[in-house]
């Protein structure tokens, strides 16, 4: 299975170059009094990171022939939403974190309130991207996009994700209550990455559930990992501090089934993810690829 | 003129029912751990309040024979928005207000982390109810509703608008600054409430212009409107307290132009927003009784 690691990391590179490209262009500065807002969302939008759900977008879209410019444009899109989840999460009134990559977090770099607009704006930004004409030509695959992407950040996915996490803090949630959380928070968004390539390039339903599938298995095993470096790793190798989720009386996958149940268990979910790939050709070697990073990468 | 307020009440009362009855069935209550954030952002959608930019929606729309059905969703759409940026504005890192409307604001009932979070879901769930199919049958009007609401909520808009109004706390802005800044953080959500109705009725070019323009001096005349009640007006009347954006030190067209003449210009704005309603016959005159309201409201 290590065999697609090594054309990976070059695919994972490009991806998070037109990722940058893209949003760099997308998210101009301006001049003017609201410039501080703008500023804080290229802080936050354009900060690096490993640009994983842009990957996404685009391997998934260049299975079906989807061109660059659109696979840009819905890829910024994604980690414009992205960016906006980690600002609002990090604010004190959340998980009141100091450090992200390494860096100051936005409320730390700017204020609280621009942070608050700041991510406030990227997300809104994210469904100018989508909706506008440039991301592609058919308005129904334009709808399909804000649907499914609203659907992944709203109330029903990331939001009610977080709103069950900080409900969860000092509890003990069952097994299916964290998975569901997981599922919730950080799954929704891989998926709907997945997804959007499929949406873009009009596939047909088993190739799109296939794909859906997919980026449900892959997004639990990045958050298991996740757990994983967060109860193991320092502080140095994160670029935040470690061990905060236990800290914090946050319960995890892994404070429930130990470190190493819980590898295993991301090793299967990757696993899985693969095995739903399997009515794709090489071509879908990179996604495959991209499960066995998940759970293999440091940091 | 004043022939038009009589008919103007009911009118409004319809709107905020329709809005009410749409919002009631969009956002539904929840069980589970996530539940919070819905019962939140129920608090904030269906706390009451005028309704002035469901109505707006509606009265545009019906000039071009739009169905309820799309008007009710896509009204409750831009009540999302606008509760939404109260929550947000509310909050204690920006302008830390108490109360709204006579209640305690989202934060207070719940807690900080709640209202950010209901305020992104709600944000999040307008552009669900317009994109999907319920809002319009044809995908380009979704998309063209997608990209203006995007637009007029954003960093070029109420956000940026509301970065304005804190880079401003404390300073002397000019007229014409703060007139800008109204422009992008009231007007912008009033204007694109207008513009709705004919996006929906795929209205003709001049037509969308006209119901766009005459947002634009409605949405100024109704900040000004509400500046002149904030420098006069008392708590009770209000529903929050009055004179806050002197103690503040917030600038105001009020505190530039002092109360008299600022009187004045509401009166000529809402005038000047009559006129551009010119090419509309009777079907028009709820909204040239809107342009009335916003002067000679009291609350």
């Amino acid at each position: 299975m290590n065999s697609h690691i090594s054309t990976f990391e070059p695919a994972l590179a490009d991806a998070a170059l037109l990722a940058e490209e893209s949003l760099e262009a997308l998210l101009p500065p301006v001049a003017g009094p609201e410039a501080r807002v703008l500023e804080a969302m290229r802080y936050a939008a354009l900060g690096g990171g490993k640009r994983l759900r842009a990957f996404l977008v685009i391997q998934s879209g260049l299975l079906f022939g989807v061109d660059r410019r659109s696979l840009g444009r819905v890829a910024a899109a994604v980690e414009c939403v992205h960016a906006y989840s980690l600002v609002h999460d990090d604010l004190p009134a959340m998980d009141n974190d100091d450090l992200r990559r390494g860096k100051p977090t936005v409320h730390k770099a700017f204020d609280e309130a621009t942070a608050i607009l700041a991510g406030d704006a990227l997300l809104t930004h994210a469904f100018a991207l989508i909706g506008s004409p440039e991301a592609h030509g058919d308005p129904f695959v334009r709808c399909e996009l804000v649907i499914r992407l609203a659907h992944a950040s709203g109330h029903a996915g990331m939001v009610g994700g977080q709103m069950m996490d900080m409900a969860f803090e000092g509890k003990t949630p069952s097994l299916a209550e964290i998975t569901r959380l997981q599922r919730m928070k950080t799954a929704a968004l891989i998926c709907f990455s997945c997804e959007a390539g499929a949406i873009l390039g009009k596939a047909s339903q088993p190739m799109r559930n296939a794909l859906l599938a997919y980026g449900q298995e892959l997004g639990l095993a990045f958050q298991l990992a996740d757990d994983l470096l967060d109860a193991e790793g320092d502080a140095g190798e994160m670029g935040k501090a470690a061990g905060k989720d236990m800290g914090r009386g946050k319960s995890t996958i892994v404070s429930v089934l130990g470190v190493e149940r819980a590898r295993q268990q991301a090793k299967a979910l990757s696993e899985q993810a693969v095995r739903h790939l399997d009515l794709f050709d090489g071509k879908a070697d990179f996604l495959r690829a991209a499960a066995e990073f998940v759970v293999a990468r440091r940091a």
